[in-house]
């Protein structure tokens, strides 16, 4: 597997070689790779090597180390649910073949066939969400929600295209997203890539922005979503939520089906990931803060859905109650996926 | 002049000697000193260098030329009212002498006598302000508002260290204060070597931690305050004060009356400086973007006095309506200097 890791990014074009499944583990849990449907994407491909590096002789190994290296992926990061999904979806597969042969060769076709239907999933998001965008006025994103962030095209960056791509246009505003810098590094390089001007700004500058007129909606993505629509997303969502509101300004959230956890019932029960202290204080490995300066550093936060004004999945516009449109969308998806393999 | 440059700061402790009232004012443009009352006192003795340095044969040259050099210092940085007010205050007492050299004699005292009264009116603050700090819970702060800030003790911080002082226990939370990480770099560094335990965090985690319940109250300098209260500070303030609110959680103002500008009705009179993109494009001269995009680097927002509970003067715990409050202190402080000045 190659990975362009997006630690080096913008100044660095980095192409990574990943030989094994821990080495997959590995670029997950170091933000090589991130992004929620990347890194869903990603653990599909570590689950088929994971088969393919086995030497189990029989079935019944195979899918006993399977289940050990599943649970050390999913261990890789607690909050986005693709990444549960996808090694939940690859362990379904290869329960559903009998011979080591074929469960290897189904999980390799398993995990192309997620990196495919994540990118149509994509695009079925740019489709529905381009209505919301304004023609005139401003769009504010939050951290990195495109194609770096998954297959291909993006959740709300890809909305953001499809809406300036059918010709509406409005200034793009990004934040930069600390303490990784997923907006400064990798959502203005693309932005730059697309062909749509974008502005940088400190997160804790959304707000002014907001407030002085210039921001017609907000859109972000998202990590994991509870049944009634609160959302985790990358830490400073919530805060953009509020002022959002404050302002009467909508937010948005683009997020494949594959984010709705309808296991829980609210965002509470949502675990939120704490990184190393050491992101906040250094930057690129030159300390900003003075030594032994405890940090907090929590990766994302969860945005009640009493803020949310849209949900874009690939198959509706969900609009509150979610409990029952994010319902709907997940019953729509799953039913199109066992066409889709049904036909396969 | 000599001054710790807060650019530099924690990781190099560099003074920069100052020889001329133009390096005083360059100083003061490139943020080597920062904090609205500390670029007073910097301006207070930049005028008194101006005069020093001139060698006009008269009074009139004499006042001609600090003119001058008074309109370029105050240029130096359009948001922080302490400025213009320093400024001011010395060619008043310029103006009240009649020989050259009685200028120059009376322009260093009064340089001086600025920084012991900022040095007074932030111990004043911190006991007034102090009964605001909770037992218990936590404190917010943003940027830095210590001794750095000031001549000595602080305004915010000032006001925190004085509740922590008279033995109120809590745990103090600061932002980094992107793009200049006043509070990673110089808040964090103040708080240690004081001894009060405190925590970084990224600016956009400020509104999590307040959801979360952390947060007992925020308290911030200012650069300036309008008649009725709005709030000019670092930007991010404004983000800060909506969530508060949002939450619940009472948000203060630590400022000298020096701040307060009562020929602006309403905070959207003051003047936001737009400071240079690199700020936010790069970090200690590495970029953090790719080459070529534009970014947004307001220094500053203007935060509406309905989301402040308090905002604490060095002669009362103002409180809505400011148009009142923030009048009555101005005249207690007017009143006060001309004491101080009558017996003086």
């Amino acid at each position: 597997m190659r990975l362009l890791d997006q630690t080096k990014l913008p100044l660095e074009q980095v192409v990574v070689e990943i030989a094994t499944w821990q080495g997959a583990a590995a670029a997950i849990r170091g933000m090589q790779v991130r992004g929620a449907p990347a890194i869903g994407v990603t653990a599909g491909y570590a689950v088929a090597m994971a088969a393919m590096e086995d030497s189990s002789p029989d079935r019944e190994g195979l899918l006993a180390n399977l289940a050990r290296a599943a649970a050390e992926i999913v261990a890789a990061r607690p909050t986005a649910v693709n990444l549960q999904w996808a090694v939940k979806r690859m362990l379904q597969v290869a329960e559903s073949e009998r011979e080591p042969e074929a469960i290897k060769a189904r999980l390799l076709a398993e995990a192309k066939r997620i990196q495919e239907e994540d990118e149509t999933i994509n695009r079925k998001m740019g489709e529905l969400g381009k209505e919301l965008m304004p023609d005139g006025g401003g769009v504010l994103t939050h951290c990195n929600t495109g194609a770096l962030a998954t297959s291909a095209f993006g959740t709300a960056l890809g909305v953001i295209r499809a809406g300036w791509e059918s010709g509406r246009r409005f200034q793009v505003f990004n934040t930069e997203t600390r303490p990784f810098l997923q907006g400064a590094r990798l959502t203005s390089w693309e932005f730059q890539q697309l062909g749509i001007p974008s502005t940088l700004l400190v997160d804790s500058a959304a707000g002014m922005l907001m407030r002085r007129g210039g921001i017609s909606c907000v859109i972000t993505g998202a990590d994991r979503i509870a049944a009634n629509g609160d959302t985790a997303n990358k830490i400073g969502t919530y805060s953009l939520a509020v002022l959002a509101k404050e302002n009467a300004i909508p937010f948005y959230v683009a997020a494949p089906t594959s984010t709705v956890d309808l296991s829980l019932k609210t965002g509470d029960e949502i675990q939120i990931e704490e990184r190393p202290q050491e992101e906040v204080t250094h930057f690129q490995g030159v300390a900003t803060a003075p030594p032994g300066v405890p940090a907090l550093n929590p990766s994302f936060d969860v945005t009640p859905s009493r803020y949310i004004t849209a949900i874009v999945t690939e198959e509706a516009v969900c609009r509150p109650p979610y409990v029952q449109s994010l319902k709907e969308s997940v019953k729509l998806a799953v039913g199109a996926s066992a066409g889709v393999r049904g036909s396969g």
